[in-house]
């Protein structure tokens, strides 16, 4: 008899969390080891109500389809759960005869794994659980990078490099760009490829280092001077010197807290008011994380990769672990697996490095020499007759 | 002795005006007859300067990369000439001895176009006028649809379809996605595609129809409450019945003009205070002309043939004329190019079809008949388990 086999996805998606599904349903069917593949309808949601979906007989075309199908097809979910929530869990888990789980999120769902696991082995619940990382911010430790986060620098790369054109053939604007990453400026920093791929200024703004606005504007004022476009781009959660944000939306969340928005928008009118230049904000926001069409071809295969590893993995009796990224970048990219328990990601952050960042608002080479190869390596060049 | 011809952008770029160009020049030297092409540096403004650009020796190899780069590579403006300015702009044309001039714009830039042409002929200059139509809003009458908006509209439908598949695959939230065309909603009815390739609710609001904020907001509740995931898809230039914006920048431009911005921001803010539903607000902007990755094939080759056959014309000895696109949709899509007079289409305006707008904030099918051919039609199938 073959194992029963559950997976989740946790938190935000990605542009390539389906196609980590579309590899662990493909290598469960390829094992012949696999009774039943489940999945929890949106997430935690889904295994505390008991709420699985059989994925078992699912025609192969249907899930090949998950390859080019942003968000989450199975459903995910914001919730994190706390210790009373544990015995529902096992419950449900119980019920459907579950012999491995997989959880696919990052740093929250990691912890999340991680008590499930320690649950099944207290309770002597013959569970193997294994952790597939994702998350377009980056910031899972000890994997070298995370599947989701090459394609979401690759949108912001090429959408901060088109937008950067379109500002400099109409040489009469600024162009405020802001991209995802409240707390992180991985993606952000992606967006200064827009520097390198075309002739227009930039200016780039991460949320690890506070940005005093009057230094903003006259760093914007002097490059504007210029002539040749200017293409400002910010993450969503940059911070003052004092620690507020520059923007909200004034309203108040069922926490107690202001909602924060408009960042960029905040900006353009200052650009507008303070300097007499006209500027216009842009936000794509959710579809750097949505974007097919932008999305790497190497995250790709990695999230795909990741997905089926994890199977193979509790197939052999692993448990306890994720699945994480080892990179070689010299002479040119290779990426391997190998898993790491679950403690030691739960909950860890990788951090940007400040020496990336340079004068406060460019990016430094060495950013990209990192995260190049995972947006893919066909940047386009463009033909600039001016 | 050949001809020298000068080619000029005008106005707002788009993905493929930049194919038109590469159409131009590869036509140009494969004729034979053609001694030196220019490029107006910066549109009118180029021209006013006699600052042109001698595209002349440009590698052959650099005009093919014009197909996908984005923007202006010559440069365009926003400058409207005025009567005062059109001696100056023969003063160029003598200068540099051009024999054929091409303008690759909207209904602005036909006008200018045609009055060029009748200066032309009433100081005897053998001069050969033909507009290349270019406009994202697809507001130029005459011609079946503009080079520009089959991009544009695939970004809007692609994007609008990403949006939704986030929005329903972590069902806590509404999300607006606001799209360009402040006059016209061509393109904002293109991001009526999410609802009919995802399961995810959706409501459409152009510029056409005032919009009722209350009646917005109670439509928003009933189809967020079917626990779908709601997409928001609203024109950056949406008003209310007493004619005002919903949102603007409180900025007032030189003209003493409020500049209007926010529209979705303000509706995602209404969302979140009056239903208590969490809300975010996404607006692609600019990227929804400038993208690559999302650009219609079938617009491209569009936009590349019209740049073609306005030289051809001229060499023919055509003069006054635009190109326009005929176009047959059954039993399958094909276009064909003909020429008509500059003053026909010259400040004409093609208006949405009220008729394709259903109940307010729904698009019919007929739209879609006429749009779906010009953004490609190799939609994705997406895979849907929940």
């Amino acid at each position: 008899m073959g194992m029963n086999i559950l997976a989740a996805h946790g938190g935000g998606p990605t542009a390539v969390i389906n196609t980590s599904l579309q590899g662990l349903v493909e290598a469960a069917r390829e094992s012949g080891k696999v009774d039943k593949i489940y999945a929890a309808r949106f997430g935690a949601e889904g295994i505390l109500k008991g709420d699985l979906i059989d994925l078992t007989d699912v025609p192969a075309d249907t899930i090949r389809k998950l390859s080019h199908t942003p968000a989450s097809a199975i459903g995910s979910c914001r919730r994190r759960l706390g210790d009373a929530d544990y015995p529902k869990v096992l419950e449900t888990l119980k019920k459907f005869q579950i012999d491995a789980f997989f959880y696919n999120g990052g740093n929250d769902s990691m912890d999340t794994c991680h008590k499930v696991n320690e649950l099944a082995l207290r309770e002597g619940l013959d569970l193997r659980v294994i952790g597939i990382p994702k998350t377009m911010d980056n910031d899972l430790e000890i994997t070298d990078h995370c599947p989701g986060f090459g394609s979401a620098a690759r949108y912001a790369a090429l959408s901060a490099a088109e937008l950067a054109l379109d500002a400099s053939s109409l040489p009469i604007h600024v162009v405020v760009l802001e991209l995802m990453g409240r707390g992180a400026g991985w993606v952000t920093a992606a967006g200064a490829m827009a520097k390198r791929l075309t002739c227009c200024e930039q200016l780039v703004y991460l949320p690890e280092l506070p940005v005093d606005e009057d230094k903003m504007l006259a760093d914007i004022e002097r490059l504007y001077a210029k002539g040749r476009g200017l293409l400002v781009t910010v993450s969503e959660g940059i911070l003052r010197p004092d620690g507020t944000a520059f923007a909200d939306t004034g309203i108040v969340d069922g926490f107690g807290h202001v909602v924060p928005g408009g960042t960029a928008q905040y900006i353009s009118d200052q650009i507008m008011a303070k300097l007499g230049i006209k500027s216009r904000a842009e936000k794509p926001g959710l579809l750097g994380r949505a974007s097919i069409p932008y999305a790497s071809v190497v995250d790709r295969q990695e999230a795909y990769a990741v997905g089926r590893q994890a199977v193979l993995s509790a197939l052999c009796g692993e448990s306890g672990q994720m699945v994480a990224i080892k990179a070689e970048r010299s002479p040119k990219y290779s990426s391997s697996l190998f898993l790491t328990p679950l403690e030691k990601v739960a909950n860890a952050e990788k951090k940007f490095p400040l020496e990336w960042i340079v004068d406060g608002s460019q990016i430094a080479d060495e950013f990209f020499a990192y995260a190049g190869p995972l947006m893919g390596e066909d940047f386009p060049e463009y033909a600039h007759l001016r």
